[in-house]
């Protein structure tokens, strides 16, 4: 079976392909009197899909979160793609990783692992870097840091989200740092590379992305704390007043009180590291907001919920408005 | 006469300088009715200062802007330093440049300038670059621009500080394209450089730093908008969008609302250029407080009006916090 | 054929008419698998409509924003009125002007512009009055001024709506400098005037009400500072403080930071033309709310999204309440 | 004796004059141990005064809120005046009315008193002319209604000031009625002129301005409700919605939570109100602001702690900014 | 017929029963063209019915509000229990009583009652007493006490919840007052049974729980301080600064100005009746929608629209987590 | 040496006591040119104090923070108590204990502890009442809880003021269980004795009240969760989900996110400890604030710079607004 990605269906073909289930709901409607309507995704983008046919029998089959084999066609409803369903059988985990139908960084992650691993090194500080070093020493935390989203949603929300986000503070900071000779840069650098490791006990993204227990009652700025602290406090003459510096620039990079940073930042470090992500996380979620609204042909895009405004997207050819010199 | 500079009195000697007058108050006191209750300053620092002698007939000699011509000694009062004045007697503008006397970046001015002159170069596109090279031509506006602050106080408010967070922000902006190269290089540097523009009109900095009359009217950004809207639309075929596109960057820089932005910022380009101008204020703002606190032998500073906060100094000899490898 | 406007449309009644497609939406449902789900409207109220039979092939012939020409039925559904289609054909914009379809005053906009000229001669100060006149003799500027929605929706939002806001507040401002006489009358009445000058860039109303790219991106502000700033310095001799106490009154209307005005207002006239402009901009959506809630014969309102709170309709008959003295 | 109005002292002369105490301290300093550090007011002005000699055993005699008949010389101190005081006793309040030593509207109370009277018989509806009829003729009330100042502080706060800001504001509801003729003028005229009614109970103006304890503890919003309640209980056949809407137009009448008020307007005559008044008591905040400041010679107000902004006061010769028309 | 109670409905079971229609609309739908879509209730619970045959005709018989008495069989869609109704007879006021048919405390009201009036008759100050007695001395007031809701929706909104959250925050009273001896108990605890009496007022609960006019004009706050005030205004004797200090905390118990409270709280007694009563209205509340999403078998609730939260109800078998001690 | 207690210092008498120096300023002034300005306090209260005779030489015996050993006379100034001191000498920490001099709660300490032990008897759940002991076990930690006080300043801010609001907390959460049966008591009750367990490692209280370096920089949420978290890990056994709770409550119960809680409550348990601890806060503050103003016989405090409100204080006999039934 030639199955296909979700980037490349078109409009009135056959399609035959292996999809996660976002989304599954049995609803009213239909000539059947039920109808199955799904959201179906791969690591290039999600379609809604409808079955028609048998939708109660065939409902009681799968669940959400499970990846399933279909057939069907792709048609077009109001503007946008949707598959019509057939056929439709659920893959095991054993056969299947679900995570691989996951939304995946469009970056090479190899690269950035490697960049990560640089940075690292990088921290001349011995207990910051043996820290840094002790943790990445463990196998399943260093797969986890370079599989794990950044959030939920919004931004570096995507397999490789955390990786590609912390090497994009780090770079920052590391700018920040060449700026202002005044600052600790091994220890900026150290809180870039941490500031968000708690998100491994935050958040699980096996078959979704989502919040697990711990990461709802307790956060992941307590979280990360409490990971580098254990591992700190593992390390013999590892200075009290570095680790209290340290547990400072996690507790206070979301920067303000009502993003659940339970201290403001009080130093230069935590301020500079506090922006950087902010930074980071915005202009993502920027490009993001307004990519999607431009595959869509879209000039503006929606009121975005959370931002509270539209984004400007621009005419589609954009090569008048900046134009590269000619000579 | 050998003057001395206010960083080198020490206590229990001899005065002999010429300083600005940053304030000036006849007040009832002392044996003789009235003194005057001075603060000096130079490049290098301020002083409080007293006049208990003859204070009506000194004060009715010179006014707030000042320089003035001083003998006198050097008295420690509540663990302050203090001048004692016997005499004093001010200097005309043509005799002396008051402006040599404000506070002052510690940065090579004269590097930051070409550093400034290389970023506009490497603007790319034909009309961003026109446009900056049509407003650095003008002799006064490049003059203004090295020679400006940044804001009348809280972050580089001293001469020079202006130019010191505008190749700042445009480093940190070079640094956000490199890592998002779905930016548009060009115009969030251009951004960079234009964005405080406004500052030139808003400020006024000859004897002290403070607003103009159509700085506290119309604000900066819509005084730097004025500017730039000026000089483009004088640069035959500048397109209409990046015309928009680059006001809108000015206009949105301080990115919401509460700052007296108009509009929130819209754009990818205008995003990043708001948190990194943001990220520079801060950092910029809290190194100086800090480095005010350590000077004076604090572990941490008072709480800030507008932070709402106290920053960490920490302990004097800081070199075990954060050891740099000895290997 | 004898077409009906939307307000004389009575339930199950044939219906002719030519009516503006304020939303088009093909939806999957009905009988045949697909339904056409619209609003129209003309100048008199919009109307939901159905097109049951043939509604892809008809959903091909037009789009949203055009006039076209429909016969059906009106049926109630939901103690609502609604139209059912059987045939519909679209109308160029040459047979046709969309404007005349859209929600339009209820007052007299010719009495209202003589109003508005008569104003604008009442201003004694040469420079303000020069600058008006020169406006207002611009035929397009004049007629966009009597056309233009004060808003794209909540008060006003209508065509004429501006030139109805200006005259009121206008006619408001007028008492205020009455009530303190130590106002600029002048300078207050000039800034009523031209205050949302800027909307005429801001929106577009050909087909519907929406914002312009600049509008969006700039905001009327600006725009309108932009507008007036340019046409002053057209003027020989205007007095600079002059232009600068206008700028500040059009860039601060909106009183606060919260509603895009970039300044505070910081004269006298500046927080009287805030106010003034307020208390009318609510007045209106207040009524308006107030009268399309009566006309469904209901005695709340909703709870309007903005204002937060249900608004106080009355019992059907209010006479009782506020009952005129009978002798 | 020939007594002085503060605002007619001049430095350097002698004084008699009978002036309130507006504040006392004995304070430690001078030759003699102790000195006494007043404030002395009249209906025009305020002064500090200072006693050098036999401090303490003057200062048994008189109280703060007393009418004092004192003899001394003005003196120029930091560029105000200032009273150096070698006599001073206390008048009773049987010799004397503290009344008229505070501060008091500059307009004719008497003709506003009428101007009022005529806006209570303008009102057309039988109930609510009645009610207003039946407050007024109480003698103490009208008494209260044209001396009460309308607020501790901040706005129309002298003698006469709740007359005026009552007068002002059903003025301009006048115009807001006649804008919107869908408006109940009836209604919102009796309602701006009940509106502050609570301020009698609310506030203390015998020898200084101050709040009741029920004016802390309840406010001026319920108290007047009550006093409106009260009086259209006792009227005959007064319609119980009409009572419903006076009660709502009080008690909503400072438009937010924010301010005490316990619901927000929810009728078209209750956000005229509120807004109507919030104009009146602005504008005459900042015409209070900007004419003591111009009165001391400056160009800018200082911050206002509750504006949060400097005013503009503009050049002392303001002819140029704003030139009548010559012809 | 043999009723049943919506909470022992089973899936695939014949239904006859007596609901109240809390919802009821007509919608375009079904093979017929029209279905009514209703959403019924008692005392036990709510739960969705339809009726596809006959729609339009059956629609006329009723309306919202009705107790209706139906046959028809429960489904399950969407994993919920629903109605298919075949037949449906509305039953008249005097048949039945519509109170009993809405939601209902699950607490013992006649315990709550004598509870209450022990609490009542613990008030040892003379005039307090006399107070809460005169006002349960009326049939009425008392019944409407024992049946109102404590709101429309959120805290207590159930037949006895105003009865239920009265003796609740009485009862924390009782014991902040045992806490904090300085307390004046006895105003206190009137404070605590008498705070919400102006919900009486503001609330209707005949066949729904809505806001009368006067619940939405003026709120319960000044509504509770109406009757208490009026009631204490007959007692004679009663000091007039009990009166005051009742008012307040009357008036002043939501805490905040923004939930409308018109006064801050200014004693002691206000601030510990303000937060005894969040406390338990928010307690209420979370129990509420815990309760209600482990009936449904969520381990966390929906983010509630208000507290911007989900809640976290557990895994099903809590045994675990809080295993109570063995020996 | 017969040593009086502040409380019981009378004016124009000799004065001869040990006392803690709270603020110690050399200022320039007086006869001498310098005087000693002094804040001394012991458990009874605080007094000012001034050194008129040889100043600049006392000043260099002690430090602030010091118990020194006075003589000198009482006097009255502005109505104020101060000390003139003749005779000043510090006493070694070996001769004193300096925490006996600091504001230190009136009730029974010893009693409180036992209480508390009792309510750490009364978790039934093992785990939980195991978690408990451990704790307390430690002597250190006992004496600790039992001499700390709650906070730098505002409520409970005396030694022993964090048992005092421990006990006080514990004994409303018991309350609240019990009339919310379905609140997990144990877990609830556990959370009141260790919500502010933090405060032992945030606050420092030896000389004076303080916040300690980590008390600054990660507060006393993540603190006190982490010696919390330690502890239960010291047990085997300990369920997961329990620790998750228990670290829940101690992260949430400052109850929103302004306060520094990086989690809003999110169980039914949270959301209850957080209002009693506040509840319990404010009822403190409330009744401090009220005392002190009482003592110096006024009828309002000041407005509370948190607060932002006076507090009602009353008239000085009492006797009458709330008079108990003479019956």
């Amino acid at each position: 079976m030639s199955a296909q990605r979700i980037r490349d269906l078109s409009p009135n073909s056959q399609v035959e392909g292996r999809y996660l289930v976002l989304r599954k709901e049995l609803r009213q409607g239909g000539r059947a009197g039920f109808f199955l309507d799904l959201t179906l995704c791969d690591s290039t983008g999600r379609v809604p899909a409808k079955v028609w046919e048998n939708a109660s029998a065939i409902s009681e089959r799968f669940q959400q979160g499970d990846v399933v084999e279909v057939t069907g066609v792709a048609e077009t409803y109001r503007d946008e793609l949707q598959l019509r369903l057939t056929n439709l059988r659920p893959l095991s985990p054993e056969e299947i990783d679900p995570t691989e139908f996951l939304p995946r960084s469009d970056k090479d992650l190899d690269a950035l692992e490697r960049r990560l691993a640089d940075l690292v090194k990088s921290v001349g500080n011995t207990h910051l870097r043996e820290l840094l070093l002790a943790l990445f020493r463990d196998q399943d935390f260093r797969r986890s840091v370079c599989t794990a989203p950044a959030a939920k949603a919004l931004h570096h929300s995507y397999i490789g989200g955390l990786l590609e986000h912390t090497v994009e503070v780090a770079e920052l900071c590391e700018k920040v740092a060449e700026l202002f000779p005044q600052l600790d840069r091994d220890l900026l650098l150290a809180g870039a590379i941490l500031h968000d490791i708690g998100k491994l006990d935050e958040l699980s993204w096996q078959t979704a992305f989502d919040y697990t227990d711990q990461g709802h009652l307790l956060g992941h700025l307590v979280l990360g704390d409490r990971r580098v602290r254990q591992e700190a406090d593992g390390i013999e003459g590892f200075p009290e007043e570095l680790k209290l510096l340290l547990s400072h620039l996690i507790l206070s990079h979301h920067g303000v009180y009502e993003y659940g940073s339970p201290k403001l930042p009080m130093t230069a470090e935590a301020i500079a590291l506090h922006h950087a992500e902010d930074l980071d996380a915005k202009v993502n979620l920027f490009l993001g907001q307004i990519g999607q609204a431009r595959d869509q042909g879209r000039r503006w895009t929606e009121r975005h919920f959370l931002l509270g405004r539209p984004l400007y997207v621009g005419p589609s050819d954009e090569a008048e408005a900046s134009a590269p010199d000619a000579d």
